[in-house]
């Protein structure tokens, strides 16, 4: 099958996480899957508000690979409803945990701004449902065609 | 673990749900948690459409706790496409079905707006997967700090 | 129960799944429920990013049924980022596979932007998590009242 690759995945643990605020959202989901062994897991459902969210969008127009300067950083102070958190951890390829995720959050006016996240501050609370992917030969790494670092099946 | 705080649960009954037009989507969730006796459950999945959205966002530069004065309330009449439901049941202190969720949904537009949801009406269709959650000692309070309801887990 | 009508399903396979740069995500969606014989499934999580996203919403002001007058269409080239896929694939009434999604997505300015899709382009990369939803007489068809097409439970 050309243009798409897919693996058949079992069902590991499952865990309601609740992090405090203050606490910045990627770093303690990092630490949170070191402290339970968690190699791949994907992100069932997230709820709960935010500040200081760092995202990144592409530039309109922008061609492939995705390089800096193709790239809008974006840094907003909030705070923030977080109204969707989105992604998943494979390992990258020494074997560390390593996060894609996309956010989405809404001002005060009720306009909803997203991208790839780089980190945020949980505000008020932030509520994640999270489940175990159990799988052999995924990883992430750089792609060469993307220019940015996604899975990769082992067939592919 | 400080910052963070986690429990693994048991996977439940699953549920494709289907809510009629003009029905409220707040309403019809709790009258379905009660009629099947769901005690917690995550919503994995919605789209439809609705009208009349009620939700909030939180001002910018707001402090914690989020008192009123600190949010901002929207009504939208809509119709408007649901893009996004995401949340979670957990009982509050009483024992009674209680929902933390949070709606997205795009105008004619294409802007996609959204917040803390408080309800809205079902314009032509709402089709929501819906899974129960097994765990025990976990329920949603108000969070003195926060100032607002979140869930608390028994360790914590 | 008038209002809301509700299955219980089991659950079947999960899949991890990744769609190449330059194909179309509704297509390759398509041809993946026909290689592995799925007939029902759920979308859990999506990140990446599209380009040449064509979508709907509905007009402001609009009554029931969604005509084709009532919806605006939008064909944004971009390329933006994937923040969030919804939906579920049941089959129509011929047996096919038919799928049901919304998207959203972000611009360079961080605005998100979405409603049904009808379909769009991976730029750089594009993960789905996907796990499929065993159950009898669930098929979708066209709605009278709604204007759409919606899934219908047997009982109803």
């Amino acid at each position: 099958m050309t243009g798409i690759w897919y693996k058949e995945y079992a069902q590991g643990r499952r865990f309601i996480i609740k992090i405090s605020p203050g606490q910045r959202v990627g770093e303690q989901l990092v630490k949170f899957a070191e402290e339970t062994g968690l190699k791949n897991a994907v992100i069932i459902s997230a709820v709960g508000s935010l500040k200081n969210v760092r995202f990144r969008g592409i530039k309109t127009g922008a061609k492939r690979p995705i390089t800096p300067p193709r790239m809008q950083v974006h840094e907003v102070e909030g705070p923030l409803e977080l109204c969707g958190l989105e992604g998943n951890l494979f390992p990258d390829e020494k074997g560390s945990v390593d996060s894609h995720l996309h956010v989405m959050v809404s001002k005060s006016s009720g306009e909803v701004i997203g991208g790839h996240l780089f980190d945020a501050e949980v505000f008020a609370t932030c509520e994640i449902i999270l489940t175990e992917v159990l799988v052999e030969g995924i990883e992430r790494h750089a792609s060469k065609t993307g220019g940015v670092s996604t899975i990769y099946i082992d067939e592919e």
